[in-house]
């Protein structure tokens, strides 16, 4: 993408509960971990000045790319797709459509994001739909969950070509040779759920694509880990993970309670502190942070918007493997085997 | 329903994986909770005997329906139907339907469970479908949730009557005057969602009935407990207990595991154990166990298969208090304002 040797990466620097500080602080954490990267800036440069002045490391490393427009976290994504032309979040999508960038980051209006990233960089080959494709924790090791809310109604179709987004882009981002799918529902025999993930099901199984699709799993499942992607519609991927998310939090406010309650609670902490905070480190929402919109035709990676510095850098961390690693490229690889007589006019016409 | 001054509970002893000792254990510990309650038991006699042996009390507080045939945990609804007719967990339905017992409880099979409880007691006037609903814990007090999987497809109008059922399910176990619902969705905005659960929400919010309908509600509004009553689809609420139950349960074990992987991880637990006791038994799954299913013509609770007696117990309990506070009259009374015009004629012909 990027003629130079870094890797350049678009920030949208406006998007988020806590933007622009979270994003230059994270950009700023991200640049110490990572060699080789670049970023370029979108927002208002006389409050994005003063900020990076405290980052001398950050500041040689970024390009301002200045507007003072932004999309507000309640915009519907038509009217920012309208209105938003000169927006932050628009300016680095066209970056990444321009070649000036190869990722862009934001962690504003998901929406308005999604429909940017599919009006401006257009679907890859053979995608009807892109999804919201995040690395969740479980059990056993990091699983790749789709969709997590970028459709509300699938068709058995969408879910295969999920499925298949979805095993290309565990490979890249788990270190998975052979990715095991599974598909969501309501128990494992092949009589449950309805029509759609049936014929899902069925779609899958008789595929002549060389993936491993592993069946039906259950919600309880997916916190086990006991496939690598799980493959799902919108509408349960979004409430699943706010589920997963709100459980998860809830007993880390429970437990803080318990130590803080009392005079043991508080020795016990202290005493307990090291092996507790391994525990917090090894689920830290923060560190899955950075979800990827799988099937356009570019790297966009959405941050959770009420992040904070450290959740943004591993954000951006997720882009700069997701680019490096070429997912996009091999998703069109992949999907190229699933159009079993492609018609060079209709790839053409995309 | 009973002729006697006691409550009589049919109870399904071969249902469960632990079953029969689990379903037997889980009795007498509910016999020393609750007073006034008795039990018809349906098993396999020369397996109950030597386990009521052990509990004096119990043996007392229970007649036995004698059967060798159960229903086993894989068997499909339509065969369990069609063939298990002197099933224990068909005995235990008879004997509501036949005024024998105020409520049954098993922990089998759900899919026939429930295929059992619509035909043999069908369902009360005015729904089309029942639905599983349960008591869940939350951050702020216990929430109901429905459905959790007996229709993984539902219209606008199966949502407004699982809206219905479960206002009045709160008032009857929760004890809120005014219970307020959610629709769970995907975001809160009206726009969000498919078209079921936006033309769902357009029905509660200009209905007539004198119900508190709050909005949507996301995942983790279901965790932090701001309303509640969620309504969503049997597959959306089957997945979202799942994730719920799966993660509590995943930092439950590597809490543990962070406590035992240490010597001051031992000690601090040795300190701390009060305070942790405590937010164990806030959380404990097996005392939110018993799942009811609302909208049949009799009440019908279904433990979980994998509890035990402390489990067991807690789905008796959960069965004395719907039985004991006349949910399914109030059911039929809150329904009746739903049909604007009732035709006479339908209902009889249920």
């Amino acid at each position: 993408m990027s003629s130079s040797d870094s890797l350049i990466l678009a920030l949208d620097a406006m998007g988020g509960d806590d933007a622009p500080a979270m994003v230059i602080d994270g950009a700023a954490l991200a640049l110490e971990r990572s060699s080789g990267i670049r970023f370029l800036l979108a927002g208002d440069e006389n409050r994005l000045r003063p900020l990076l002045a405290r980052h001398g490391e950050l500041e040689k490393a970024c390009e301002l790319l200045h507007t003072e427009e932004f999309v507000s976290g309640d915009a519907k994504p038509s009217v920012a797709l309208r209105q938003g032309r000169n927006s932050s979040m628009r300016l680095v999508i066209d970056a990444v459509r321009d070649g000036r960038a190869a990722a862009a980051i934001s962690a504003g209006n998901t929406g308005a994001l999604m429909a940017m990233a599919k009006v401006v960089l257009r679907t890859l080959p053979a995608i009807d739909r892109p999804a919201i494709a995040s690395v969740l924790p479980s059990r056993q090791r990091p699983v790749v969950m789709l969709d997590l809310g970028a459709n509300v109604d699938c068709s058995a179709e969408n879910l295969v070509q999920f499925a298949v987004m979805g095993e290309v882009y565990a490979r890249a981002v788990l270190d998975v040779e052979k990715p095991r799918i599974g598909l969501l529902n309501v128990g494992t025999e092949e009589v449950k759920g309805d029509n759609v993930v049936r014929e899902a099901a069925t779609l899958l199984r008789d595929s002549p694509l060389d993936i491993d699709y592993a069946g039906f799993v259950e919600g309880n499942d997916v916190i086990d880990g006991v496939v690598d992607v799980i493959v799902t519609d919108g509408f349960t991927g979004n409430v699943a993970l706010k589920i997963a998310e709100g459980t998860a939090s809830l007993y880390a406010d429970a437990l803080r309670n318990a130590f803080r309650g009392s005079l043991r609670g508080k020795l016990a902490y202290l005493i307990g502190r090291s092996a507790l905070g391994g525990l917090r480190a090894k689920f830290d929402p923060r560190l899955y942070n950075g979800a990827m919109f799988l099937g356009v035709n570019g790297v966009v990676v959405k941050s959770h918007g009420g992040t904070d510095a450290i959740g943004f850098a591993a954000a951006i961390k997720a882009a700069v493997d997701i680019a490096r690693r070429g997912t996009n490229e091999r998703i069109i690889e992949g999907m190229a085997a699933l159009v079993t007589e492609p018609d060079p006019a209709e790839t053409a016409a995309r």
